[in-house]
């Protein structure tokens, strides 16, 4: 991927400002040394690397309007950081810009179990969330896999899932309220603890905005009470075909399990490999998970077997413990770690129409073949929310490119069987120059022009979200 | 209200602009007359009166286009109208406005089980929409009480609500994408029908926006598949605190019915005079409504009705059969016509945290005092959701203002205990000097950012959610 050049005249004006930052922080939350720099140069798509200026670690909203004033007032591009597990370089640096990490605002703000929400600095950890509110049988919905390290302003940012959010939606609809400072230092308030709000509701488009609108110190997340119990299922299914087929008919009988995840063979093989879940050496698995009193469970089993008995399945196991629960559910969260083993993979994002999967997953192994790279599916079948793992080795030289292609080409077939590029791993830098393809010059223009008004001079998070060209020729008009 | 002073340039021009509009729509579907636009002189809000220039029919989105366009160009403002049941004003006219209604785009485009989506032109009824899928067992959710006359289109443009909204959410939650044409005549294609979208999500600040980013033509909509059964719970306290506190603990406890409906003594009186629904003389009252297989529906109306016992209820009926299923929810449904016999109404819409329900009642009782003004409370309590229905006499000098000046301090103590303006019904013209109550200065300045980036000229749906001088400078300024 193509990174914009560095801007001389700012490489130029690092020193005064450092200055100016440490004149509105504490020294040690300014980072500019080459060598502590480093630390920030990528996030989780690690095949792409860039330190950047300088780093600061403000501890609150105050802090937050400081750095942005000063950055905002020097035309220096700011990127906003939360725990740097974006998947799709969601916080990449540039070289001439300064990384606004979100690390040290950790602090739980208000818990109100009556009205059901707690209030958070947006540093503090998904996980740990839930862990503000265990002690009384609260939790908070959405689960991202890396939700034990990454950040709720992460997970703001990218509109994040995860297993159980078909079940129970994904970030927007977990998010009651936030507190933002604009690219200027102003700061706003936007949603509350309460439904609805009157006037433009602009929660919603600031869920999922990849910090190019603000930077988001404060939230308010809805939290939930704490289901009775749960009960995984084990399917297998000799294709991919008959396992798709399989989930459509569950969601289209009504039944609303907390989670359906898909794993395909080249998955499996891996999992067990790794893991020795006690996998059957199929074609397709699906894990199938239900909540609440035991007469509900039983009562959502019972229609879910009967369905899944209905596609000749090889193997289905009904958890009986919760040993054997955490055994189905542990072949499923070592998936990548497994496939990680085996080779160096880029995981994709895309959603399509559920009843979309037989002809997708086809699709994609042909591809594979054609591509001459592996690739591995493991994801959120319920929503039709799919992570393809394409494998390939980062020290062959063009391997990287060809992964690259070949992502692009899956993405594409999602958007043309009327699905989109993200699920929940946004746009990023990974994904803008697919953007063309899925929203018309008209669409890009609406948002183009909203991120004009809370960034003028286009200074947040540069070069994600929209082709490098338009981005940069809407950052040089704006000078 | 305060409404802004015609244009006598625009009221000058009447003659040339319905003659384009003739050349772009069928001669019927030009409606310019002075006695024909008094059809279109007011909503549900009928305090408030004004008959618009002129009145356009449209049956597509391409004729929606080629009408802003052509209003776009002459400077003519646009209001646009679904099936004016608004109870806000939000589809009242100016004198020098066309109104834009969508009352003949009422198709059907397109229904997907298998994904669970059907999609409408927007002036499609809302109950209608259940109606295209019910031979299927599927249904929309959000269920204004309007339903039988609201279109999609009002909906959307309101975020609107209903009964059963607790469980399935208000309109941004079964919203998926939506077709809209700005004022300039673009069209623009947001969200689809699929999870997530990748770039800005703009379908949250579409809806809800109150008409005033764009009309929007056809709508994807979410589709659930029906229960097997619901059944009520009758209960009736000795009063409004106990009632509220009850329905506290209903929600903390986790269980999740699909409706909580609230009416207090003055609502309960009117109600059983007019429909003879056999509800208890008492100070409060609530219908509690599960919903599920018979094994579900059992195990959840133990824990509520265990609940419920623990505040010393007066009354406890559990419907044993259809019919009495229906008795319980007659009288909620004749609520606002047995007030509406007794004497004119204003119906408010505020919303405020669930555990201040006990609180926001006894000051409400006050105030009547105070005013003179008798009020009664019937609402959706699950999700704090009021509508305080003011009394008044709108034949007596001087009552119609006292109602005004009762409703917004109602409001503003919403706002004052941490909920907001508006559940479902929007600002219109009815709160649009209360926002300010609300939102700080930056806030509203981010919001009006918004709308100028979608209708740089202010022309769409004038007067209403700001207020009434804020907007009108900024349409000045931007002339």
């Amino acid at each position: 991927m193509e990174m914009p050049k560095p801007n001389p005249e700012l490489l130029a004006i690092k020193p005064t400002l450092v200055k100016k930052l440490q004149g509105v922080l504490p020294l040690d939350a300014v980072i500019h040394e080459e060598a502590e720099t480093r630390a920030y140069e990528c996030d989780a798509l690690t095949a792409y690397r860039c330190p950047p200026l300088a780093a600061v670690l403000p501890r609150n909203t105050e802090e937050v309007a400081a750095v942005l004033k000063i950055c905002h007032d020097m035309g220096v591009p700011v990127v906003p950081r939360g725990a740097g597990t974006s998947l799709a370089g969601g916080s990449l640096p540039t070289a001439d810009s300064v990384i606004l990490g979100v690390a040290r605002m950790n602090e739980v703000l208000e818990t109100d179990y009556d009205n059901r929400f707690i209030r958070v600095q947006t540093g503090r950890t998904n996980l740990s969330v839930s862990g503000a509110v265990e002690e009384e049988d609260f939790f908070y919905a959405p689960d991202p896999s890396s939700q034990l390290a990454c950040a709720i302003s992460g997970n703001i940012a990218m509109n994040s899932g995860g297993a159980h959010c078909l079940k129970y939606g994904v970030t927007t609809n977990n998010l009651l309220g936030v507190t933002m400072v604009q690219m200027d230092g102003t700061v706003v308030e936007i949603g509350g603890a309460h439904l609805d709000a009157g006037g433009l509701d602009l929660l919603g488009v600031i869920c999922g905005s990849e910090g190019q609108l603000g930077v988001v110190t404060e939230a308010t997340l809805r939290i939930l009470r704490k289901p009775e119990g749960a009960r995984p299922v084990l399917m297998g299914f000799d294709s991919n075909e008959v396992a798709g087929e399989c989930v459509s008919d569950i969601m289209k009988a009504g039944v609303l399990p907390v989670a359906i995840e898909f794993m395909d063979r080249p998955c499996i093989r891996a999992t067990e490999a790794f893991a020795g879940a006690g996998y059957p050496d199929c074609e397709a698995l699906l894990i199938v998970e239900v909540e609440g009193s035991d007469a509900e469970i039983t009562e959502q089993l019972d229609k879910i077997l009967a369905i899944a008995r209905s596609h000749n399945p090889v193997e289905l196991r009904e958890s009986t413990s919760a040993d054997e629960s955490a055994r189905i559910w542990l072949g499923r969260k070592s998936a990548f770690g497994a496939m990680g083993q085996i080779n160096d993979y880029m995981c994709l994002d895309g959603t399509i129409p559920v009843n979309q999967l037989p002809y997708v997953l086809r699709r994609i192994g042909e591809m594979s073949a054609e591509y001459g790279l592996g690739v591995g599916n493991v994801f959120h079948a319920g929503d039709g929310n799919m992570h393809p793992l394409i494998l390939f080795n980062a020290n062959k030289p063009g391997d990287l490119e060809k992964c690259e292609a070949f992502g692009a080409d899956i993405l594409n077939l999602c958007v043309e069987v009327g699905g989109c590029l993200t699920g929940e791993h946004g746009v990023g830098i990974e994904k803008r120059d697919l953007m063309v393809n899925q929203f018309t010059p008209e669409d890009m223009e609406a948002q183009m022009a909203v991120k004009d008004v809370f960034d003028p001079k286009w200074l947040l998070n540069p070069a994600k979200v929209f082709p490098l060209a338009t981005s940069e020729t809407r950052r040089i008009a704006a000078e």
